[in-house]
């Protein structure tokens, strides 16, 4: 009997499938997408082209490149009835939750089951432009057209701003968008691909990725090291705060991942990234929190050693580029869209509709129904 | 190291955690809510007190139940936000897609996590008027303000039609509700779950739950048992009709099911009310297509029995209720909430981030990414 069996809670250690598009190294703390090292990618990759690796499996060349970037570029404009749909969200939705509900808005009959690759740059396209066009309008200003030749990730800084963003910004978002392109079977993937399993299309497959994002475990806690920072103030308050913090028993943003039992890989990068681009004031403020923080924790925990996760310098970078905070998470979905459509083609490729079984702890069965609780004459 | 077991595909047989909602008996083909075996419920319990047993656990007395029903009832209209939003969906969302969309729309910071019953009885009152709203517009009919009396599938039945149900489809209806409310650890409360596991709100989740509905095979399929028997035509047609699309190696719609090996126990109940409330004509074109199928599926795979499936009576019921087909999985959605809003408060009562791994066999790490291929300068 299956419902004997010792349930595998959070289906931690569960391997549930192949996948040749990212292999986290969770004991080295590597991250690679199809044989490339996330390292050999940060400031050599274009978010572009790293569409194209996740998607097909190797680099493009030049003239793929430039078909792709015209692919992107081509369909980033939305429909009438997008644009409507994104100035009737109900005022009070947070930018991810919009985000999630005009990516389902974009269900229509164009994208049947399986999913494909022109599906996927639509889905990556236009997912940006909706973002902006909720966040502007929530802010009462106009949607902006920004100039046709900007590449993917200065496009969305245009869209936000109204403004064309600096080299440094774009530069920095970019390596931002490349590390958090992919990250194998996150939670978001995982709901993205039970969807899909069911045959569901793309966009409900997003929807679902989105709606995983939400949540403060997965992708919805980037903004909380950017207010965690803010209330520490200065570098020399470090210590003090995090040890009253601790004390507290308040989680410290910013630290341990799941998957990483050494150095978030992608963490690394954008400290450095950080080291480049971010207010210097900024930038010692992180540094001294990171330091306080994995000193108390380590004194705290000795046995089980905490890192700085990617969200740490993620957020410095984030802010760096001009983002405000409540777009922390919308912009990592941004980013991730690339590695969920790469996730969705490689499901549809070879499906098994996921779902698993519980085992039932509730009462047996024949229990007695009380009458006077029925359906209306 | 995990990367060596072998994948549980789709995850079949993994048992991920305890649950004290529903047991399904695959074996032995029962379906039990909170030790009440849904034969007990059908025609016995209306969907409300359905609603109360699977979200505190127990039958209602009297005064919960008038409680229960005044809160659904109290929470069925929209505000003005929600109204806005759903008169702006774009052209061409099929309902389910509308129905998603505007579910995702709901979630504001109103919905905080750990999900609520609260939240919970919001979702279920508001999803048919959204629902109903969409679906009027998408024909250009107005929304309609039902009589502020009625049962909630009795008030579902109005706000499509702008008519009085009669007796009997409501019956059939609040029967189907019951059946339909839950059902363990099924495709979409998984991506529920999976969703709220990362401590997302219960809106992000159920918006992740109408996802996986989407796909045929989980809850878009019943429309096309429909299909199946408009194409047979008549009675005398069905042995041949089915004969010849086997022999197109065509999958009949309404057999089978990854959960029971026997007669699926709602099929059963579904095919009763179907003799009480299905147009003659229909009932026996039905029954003579469920024959023909059942033999010739055992001709074809003696060694394999399948059986009819909650999908086959269920649209013949859901047509005698008076619901146009692409309203069936949305209703089975309607429906759904129910189950949905225990297990996501299950979930939040003993989480643990719901994330699997996946075996690596892409290319090794250590490729060289090409020059000429970077962010623009």
């Amino acid at each position: 009997m299956v419902d004997a069996a010792a349930p595998q809670k959070g289906l931690e250690h569960v391997v549930m499938g192949d996948s040749r598009i990212a292999l986290v190294a969770g004991e080295t703390g590597g991250l690679v997408y199809r044989g490339f090292d996330i390292g050999e990618l940060a400031g050599r990759a274009s978010y572009e082209a790293v569409v194209h690796l996740l998607l097909y499996g190797d680099p493009p060349d030049a003239a793929q490149l430039a078909d792709l970037t015209a692919a992107l570029r081509d369909r980033r404009a939305l429909s009438p009835g997008l644009e409507r749909a994104a100035d009737a969200l109900p005022a009070g939705l947070a930018p991810l939750d919009a985000l999630r509900t005009l990516v389902s808005s974009m269900g229509d009959a164009t994208f049947p089951y399986p999913p494909t690759i022109a599906q996927g740059l639509e889905l990556i396209a236009k997912a940006p432009t909706l973002l902006a066009r909720a966040v502007r309008r929530s802010s009462g200003a106009a949607a902006v057209a920004p100039p046709l030749g900007l590449g993917h990730v200065a496009n969305y800084l245009y869209l936000l701003s109204g403004r064309p963003p600096t080299p440094a910004q774009v530069r920095a978002l970019e390596t931002y968008f490349v590390l958090l392109a992919d990250h194998g079977m996150n939670a978001s993937t995982f709901a993205l691909r039970v969807v899909l399993s069911t045959n569901a299309d793309l966009i409900a497959a997003a929807s679902a990725g989105l709606a995983a994002l939400k949540g403060p475990l997965h992708g919805g806690a980037p903004a909380r090291v950017s207010e965690m920072l803010d209330a520490v103030g200065t570098p020399d308050a470090a210590e003090t705060w995090v040890a009253a913090a601790l004390a507290r028993r308040e989680r410290l943003m910013g630290f341990g991942h799941r998957a990483y039992k050494t150095e978030d890989p992608r963490a690394v990068i954008l400290k450095r990234i950080a080291h480049e681009v971010a207010e210097p004031s900024r930038l010692r403020l992180a540094l001294a929190v990171e330091r306080a923080a994995l000193d108390a924790l380590h004194r705290a925990r000795p046995d089980q050693r905490l890192y700085t996760n990617v969200e740490f310098y993620g957020a410095v970078v984030l802010e760096a580029a001009g983002l405000p905070r409540e777009l922390f998470t919308p912009t990592f979905a941004l980013a991730r869209t690339a590695g969920w459509t790469a996730h969705a083609l490689e499901q549809a490729g070879d499906n098994r509709l996921i779902r698993p079984e519980v085992r039932y702890l509730g009462p047996p069965s024949g229990r007695h129904w009380p009458d006077g609780l029925g359906p209306p004459a």
